[in-house]
């Protein structure tokens, strides 16, 4: 399906985390011969992502990225809400597999988007085209689609944490999913603000967005229309005291109880031909409330990763399941994906590019 | 009330984290004079409590503090659960001001307690004696108490948070309020574990206890009372990467729809008058879901202090309050509200000796 | 010496990090009725300081304050280097004590000045009257001073770990002293930098001033004069991954070899009527080169304290001392040793006001 | 060079950091068939190390690896020291490429391994036949080697810092070299210990080895042959508030002066043809003593990585050149500069299995 000699990338707002994590991801992938980032500015591409010296990318103007549509097989977009919607169709509409990290395509219905988003829709005629691509769950639409709306971090964990629960319909209509999550200040992006200086979130944490994350309507969306019936989750979002990852836990109030054994072989069940979900399937020793923190996933053990791993316990007497699920916000959570997506759809094998273990 | 010359106050556990906080604040305290804080260890106060060198404190065996009991003013329990309530009736027999850290005299139901700690208490009859020690709102019973049950920390900051709209009736019944609470290392206390190493907790951190935290009773029995009414809560507890602090945030789903100003007004009016709980009331400003780091309370603004910073928005078009509450976990978390607690028992001016501002 | 019913300090320049912690530790200082702080900003005191809200301190302009110097009894300027030597006659010319916590005042030469900090001295007139404040070393001059250079962080800190080795000539004159210093990210000030930002320093440490800090010349000014000698020092300076505090390490060759309890015996006398200055002298255990971190100084042990804990070993075969010295880079390294030097200048006990110990 | 199919290689002392990291390296390295790492426990690998849950690897005793030596291509000794110098003659004697991370094989003279390390060499016969692996120095070496002795992180990291310097002659041979360097705590290995739990090391940082760590001796003897004269350095090692990575800065009084821009060529030439390896080129911009941090590498941009980051600046007028490095003390300063010499004793090109960029 890759043209000879490999694929020509372009990646629209390469300057940010998430366009630089791309670069890095697409430099390691055995199938990309070109990578074209885009940048406004005139800066010099190893000294925005100086982890990258050596590897002789550099930026290109994005009008020029425009010009060359017809040598790309790929294209990411990187950029802030509302530059995707006006550029995919350029891209899309001449074959290219055309990826939006941000949020442009992600609500099916341009209205959700506008009350989301505060603004309105510049190309509601392509949402019907654009596939939500949790890759886990939507793999055989993500493998025909030629425009993909790249889930949000704290969704795309989110989701891989309450699929399996949700789809065997466990959960009670009646009672909120409480999902709280802790994001490395990376994504907070790389904007000097006094609220993200080293010195004020150092030893501390931020909370942040409890209006409403704009990733709690986009999880209730996909939810939704998941479940077949209404899903109303409460997200509580912060930044924690490292620079990577997701640390997110659920609680989900049961129809009726379950062991946590019984949840674990749902789990397992639902994951166990997934290479990048894996579930933490420890027993439970010791006395009651006696602290095993070791059978709940630990972030170290995904940051620089594109794995989720999942762990969970049970409170209540089994009619509360708790879900612990951690990825790297940047990997699993936005390039990652992305390129897991883009593998899926180009029909190369989805671990492509994407086999390093975290550190 | 106090003794001419000066208090003399017993600390029994000396050695944990608790227990040498507890001695840093009574070294502050203008009316102590003498402390004594016990150890089955016969290390050094100094090495044990490197911070606390040059104070000239010592440690003594806790049979020798009991011998001594009829000297006492106050005496502290750090002990873990189970010690107190075979020791508290010594002390508190003879009038001495007894309060206990740990969890033994904080249910007035012993076979609450059983349940939740899965041991048989020791002796119920002193649970009638017991007053539970949320300063702020059980003052005038800790006045005349001598057997005081310090609230746990997850436990205090939890109620301080979410108080106001308990008392006002203003949660709806039927939905759980969600609670997620993420305390540092010191919480984890001082035994080394693999789990708890500085290079498995950096850039990460450790969920714990997802079948239930001890302090989700605790809550649920005092707010039970407290409302009137059954309280259901769901309590999520982690470490993360800090080594002191509660940075806590609850959701509550409300019987009628606010605004955020009207919940300020809430909270202002009933902490008014309290000089440990500042509620922020700085006005948000800018576009929808522009982040506003500042209208939250941040864990740094209270370390090392008493204090406990609320901060509150609401979602669902004013449907849930979000209530965000940090803490130290080590003083008003534990030997600070303790230290409040003895000096409206003693008749003192309840800031003695807490008068430290956060860094 | 104070004035009936307390004293009244001004603070010029109150928004910065130094400023707020001179008010956090003048709020709890005895003998200090009124505090003013300036600042040139209208923002509401307790929104720079957030940890300060309720202390009902408010800023005033600059221009205020210096129409109200002869209610001053003492004036501290935590400002920029330039602005001190032109306001500090207004203030110590009428009588008030003065103490500079910024450079102006620390070289006797005000060429040294110029050739150090790129400027010409606006007062080199006041010069001769300024005593540098390292109370340990100074406390017969500063008790006699109205004009005092209140050291910076790294010099205090540094002084007080070599001054021992230094006055015995111990110290080979030949080989300069290499000082490496960490210092948290409070150091660097609080205007937003990219550099500075969380997700750049979390997980890392951040060098600078690589071509010399500026305490460095200070440094070997003082020495110069103190051991009777020209003193050489390499002064590395960083910033790591914590939000305050000195971690400080000195390598001295000696003109002789000496053991490590040769050394702390010379190191207890010297500092053995001192409160905060506190020397390590656990023995050293176990085997060759077996790790013993308890036997330096740990950070977390003065942060949030004016004490200097100090430590020391010896390495091939005693011919080299390597001292570790912690302090907190605010208060002892800042606003905790200009306090010192109030108390001193002012005839009160020199503790007064700084008897918190370290959380 | 290497067996149809790949490679099989043996990983003695599979459990701690380095192993596994040498584990999660070989794992994506396209040349290597099997890997069999050895354990004393029966702990299951994926327990061991999370981050490589999904490997399929699995732990064997190390008495099972020696009965299959025959088999081996190559084999890395990740074992406390006194192990390696007890089986490496045992699988080199096989032709099988033997790669120590451990000291056992650094020093040519026994008698100064016995005195660095305290006590005798097991199989000194075998030093003769060792190369020491700093492959960017030692290639030529390397290529031919079947015994390869992996220098010590601080070693490997230093010795990049200095060699263009001390190559050109241009470091004074009076004046000590003097480096300190901060490590991330998993230097300090995975058995629990209260000094190196998060909460004494969060906020904080830990000098260690003050007596002179041994990595000290291990550079004197490496600088003093590759200089032709008697090298001295000071070495100071610490462990800093982040689990990965060494930040290492070095000042090396000159000869002569020079400039910035003159030993910035020296160290471009230096390094011009070597991947791993890059030199921060950056222009020093604005005033004097303006900071510039940017000018100086960050840890973060190389962990996870093979890269050696370098910088410098200059002092005194040029006479002192102070140098900054940063690597991943489990990559470059362990595990992949292993690789690296496997694949240059191999035959492969020395990039293989380490393309990944840093986070």
């Amino acid at each position: 399906m890759t043209r000879a000699g490999g694929l020509t990338v372009g990646v629209v707002g390469g300057t940010g985390h998430t366009g630089g994590e791309l670069c890095r991801l697409l430099l390691g992938h055995p199938e990309v011969r070109t990578i074209l980032p885009t940048a406004r500015t005139e800066a010099a591409f190893a000294l925005v992502h100086p982890n990258l010296t050596g590897s002789g990318l550099a930026f290109l103007p994005v009008e020029r990225l425009a010009e060359r549509a017809g040598e790309l097989d790929v294209v990411f977009f990187c950029t802030p809400s509302g530059e995707a919607m006006r550029q995919a169709r350029h891209y899309a509409g001449r074959g290219v597999c055309t990826i939006d990290l941000g949020a442009d395509f992600r609500f099916a219905d341009p209205l959700v988007y506008q009350r989301v988003y505060g603004a309105e829709h510049a190309d509601p005629g392509l949402l019907a085209q654009a596939r939500y691509g949790v890759t886990e769950l939507n793999r055989d639409e993500i493998a025909t689609a030629r425009l993909i709306a790249n889930p949000g971090c704290y969704a795309n964990t989110a989701i891989l944490a309450l699929a399996p629960l949700l789809r065997a319909g466990l959960a009670r209509p009646d009672v909120p999913i409480g999902i709280h999550a802790v994001n490395g200040t990376t994504g907070a992006g790389n904007t000097p603000k006094k609220a993200i200086m080293h010195a004020e979130v150092a030893g501390a944490m931020l909370s942040y967005s409890l209006e409403g994350h704009r990733h709690g309507p986009e999880l209730e969306a996909f939810f939704t229309t998941f479940a077949g019936r209404p899903v109303e989750v409460d997200l509580d979002t912060a930044h924690g005291n490292f620079a990577r990852g997701i640390h997110l836990r659920a609680d989900v109030h049961l129809t009726a109880a379950h062991t946590r054994d019984e949840l674990l072989e749902l789990y397992t069940e639902a994951y166990g031909g997934e290479h990048f979900v894996v579930v933490n399937t420890q027993p439970k020793l010791g006395a009651l409330n006696e602290k095993q923190y070791e059978i709940y996933p630990n972030l170290n053990h995904v940051v620089g990763s594109n794995f989720c791993h999942l762990g969970l316990d049970t409170g209540r007497g089994g009619q509360v399941a708790r879900i612990v699920a951690v990825t790297d916000n940047l990997v699993k959570g936005a390039a990652g994906s992305a390129i897991q997506n883009m593998n899926v759809a180009l029909g190369i094998d989805e671990r492509t590019g994407l086999t390093a273990y975290a550190l």
